[in-house]
């Protein structure tokens, strides 16, 4: 996929134009991009995005029809638009791999370069980091409520946008998702594709029997049949059993029945009663209809027996509570030689300034106790005091036995990549890894356990300094 | 924007695949597309989308690539492989033009065509009009409820990735909405584009009053200063004035100020006042921070006096109760000669079968009255008794005072489009038009009058007795 450099908000560029005026657009700068939330009121969120945010870096240029467009604005001066014909990116770009479990107020992307190329590339790092991070954390969420049950994505037709449903499908597949139905994000991405028929099938033939029989003949060993056109217990179900016998006595092997309508935990008890009786235990029960996380747990309190759940709207536009979009902010933390800081009247809300480390303190299990985020060149002891940064006066010590990984790398250096793409598995197994180390009560759908994020010695040192000064 | 081929869901290829086989690919068949719910709990949806859709179906065809990746899938024959080479949109679209206000039931898009062409579109047709609708009708209901304030959209940065962010600008417009932060949306669709400066602009200078004049040294006429960085009582707004002042002097003219925090109804009176007080009444007040319809609704109750909402993530995500996604549906309604119904426990979720006529009746003063969907060749006249399609109990009398109008038009013949384009202003005016010509209470954002959608004596009494006929 191909961003084009107008991919932005206007006032980039005009910030940009200003900053060139004043010969200040080849300073250092460094930018964390962050949320101060997790997402649908829950206590983390999954790291997604950065392939394509590294794409977008690494192809950034202006067009010429961009800069006839810009141009005929008429509010940019001639010799500004002549510097943005040879604009590139070529700032460094820190990042933990994608599929990393992280938490609110931890620098996830860091952008390092001169001001100009660093506050430039905000607006479409944003777009793209804070969609994949949500879908992703999203599947999560869907993928952990599902247990050993498998998650089909087929959120496409209600997604927003066409690019809308293809980054969905991507970052749902790193939160746990096991395939899709988009076909371009299967061609694209290599993620597993799969799909059965429309009610629109079984309207299209003189009855619900002749359209499963057609149905099988054209797809004998993978067919899934819809049952709910009619009435799924006492019509598609029964057909779906005819069906799934012929198939047998041909040498072939149904795979199952999809159920969309109805109570889905009752149906599919019945379903897999039904099948088991009729010497048909390889049949799956696939079921759609709205789900969410909340829905599938709902069906699995209840005893459903569903194999395979298949979800749309709710994952590819990520609705529900504290849903919608990743609150994900991008801030100047370090200009020249000094650290930067937002204030605000809440503590809570002002940024943690400079160049940092972000440290994930794992026990002698391998199970996170916290995070720590400390300065670049801050060493860390056990026996040392850390802060809440939302609440200074809450502290608490390292403990002796646990061992504290670095959880970001330079991915981009000099406007370079510098780390090997990983696989989408690889990334969906690190996620699926990481949620299992989390906190007891943390994947908890409601009022989960919230994880700890701390600051280093140095660090709280040095934003209370900031914070005095400004305030003086 | 290229809209590929195989931006589509798995199934409407192996559904292609298997009428194929069954030598029905070529059956005539009309698919209808509509939604049952209004978004957001109100009462209409604005249609959008159209252009975008029409785009898709004129360039649909299988690239090379693109059938490689489906024959490694193994799943699909050699045969119909082929078929798909030159497969390509031959049918008809008839729709309303963007920027009708539409209701539930309706149908929006119908397609007729080969059986194969009709339903393999499906997906992509959903997403298309889904999403755009859906924005549309979120930026309606922020433009009435901002009456004659000046909305500008600049959800980009959180959009459902880089393609949400461009289409929810094209639909916003088409809404209501006056201007973009979406450079690329102004480029591509013609979008006045609006932008002023982050936190991060105040930040890289020494103090605020040196990065406001820097700012408006740059651009010394079309500058909206961001006054909240530190204090927009104390700080923010004194040091807007005193750039003022310097511009005016050098006989330039401030656009006015930016508040982004805070309490707006407040904060943009105290900003009223003290702009009006100091002798500058032209300064306009533009306010922005998760702002929604019922927010503004609220700004607007208690006074405030904002010239210009900024309206990011709640509308590009389309967020809110109702939201994020329009529930539309695509489904058969004919097939050969035959009507097509998709019968349901429900009546209220019953289709409206064979090709239809959709009517607006318009009273003397050019107000609208009700819709009705009546069969294609049916006359309709005063005193005819029309049914409510989910309760059919209930019915009313066309009033003699009434004109009926055809809301919709063919606009694509035999996969060739044949409706003039219209501008953006054209389509936006249009919205806005009928807006007003709703009965009132329409328009409110809580608990709004229902406009009446009834169906025509004919398309009542074919309904009923296809349904009878399925249930013998």
């Amino acid at each position: 996929m191909r961003y084009p450099a107008l991919l932005t908000d206007l006032y980039e560029l005009t910030m940009l134009a200003g900053y060139f005026d004043e010969g200040m657009h080849d300073t250092p700068a460094t930018f964390d991009l962050f949320f101060r939330e997790a997402p649908f009121k829950g206590s983390y969120a999954v790291f997604a995005g950065l392939e394509p945010a590294l794409d977008y870096l690494t192809n950034l240029r202006f067009q010429e029809d961009e800069l006839a467009y810009l141009r005929n604005l008429h509010i940019f001066k001639p010799a500004f638009l002549d510097f943005l014909k040879n604009f590139r990116f070529r700032g460094n770009v820190i990042a933990p791999p994608e599929g990393t479990v992280v938490f609110p107020n931890e620098p996830l992307l860091t952008v390092e370069g001169r001001l100009a190329e660093a506050q430039f590339v905000e607006t479409a790092l944003l777009n793209i980091i804070n969609f994949q991070t949500l879908v992703a954390t999203k599947a999560a969420r869907i993928s952990v409520a599902a247990q050993d049950g498998v998650v089909l994505e087929f959120g496409l037709r209600r997604a927003q946008g066409p690019d809308g449903g293809l980054s969905a499908a991507r970052a749902a597949y790193i939160g746990g998702v096991h395939s899709t139905s988009n076909v371009q994000a299967g061609q694209l991405f290599g993620i597993p594709v799969k799909g059965t028929h429309a009610h629109s099938w079984v309207m299209a033939f003189p009855d619900e029997l002749s359209a499963f029989r057609a149905y099988a003949a054209c797809f004998p060993d993978s067919c899934v049949l819809l049952v709910d056109t009619y009435d799924t217990l006492k019509s598609g179900l029964p057909n779906a059993l005819i069906v799934a016998k012929e198939l047998r006595e041909k040498g072939h092997q149904m795979l199952g029945v999809r159920l969309d309508s109805g109570d889905l935990a009752y149906l599919s008890k019945a379903a897999r009663r039904m099948f088991d009786e009729a010497g048909f235990p390889e049949l799956q029960v696939v079921a759609s209809n709205e789900l969410d996380e909340y829905l599938i747990r709902s069906i699995r309190d209840e005893g459903g027996k569903i194999d395979i759940y298949g979800v749309g709207t709710k994952l590819a536009t990520c609705a529900g509570e504290g849903g919608g979009a990743l609150g994900g902010v991008y801030k100047l933390v370090r200009l020249a030689d000094q650290p930067k800081l937002k204030i605000t009247s809440d503590i809570a809300k002002a940024t943690l300034p400079d160049r940092k480390h972000l440290w994930r303190a794992v026990d002698a299990q391998g199970n996170f106790v916290m995070d720590i985020i400390s300065r670049e060149e801050e060493c860390l002891k056990p026996g040392q005091e850390v802060y809440d940064p939302t609440n200074p006066a809450r502290h608490k010590t390292i403990a002796e036995n646990i061992a504290l990984e670095s959880l970001r790398q330079t991915v981009m250096d000099a406007g370079q990549i510098c780390h090997s793409p990983e696989s989408l598995e690889r990334l969906s197994d690190r996620c699926a890894d990481q949620l299992r180390r989390l906190p007891e009560g943390s994947l908890r759908l409601f009022n989960p356990h919230r994880y700890k994020v701390s600051i280093s010695p140095q660090l709280h040192e040095l934003r209370s300094r900031l914070m005095k000064a400004y305030q003086d």
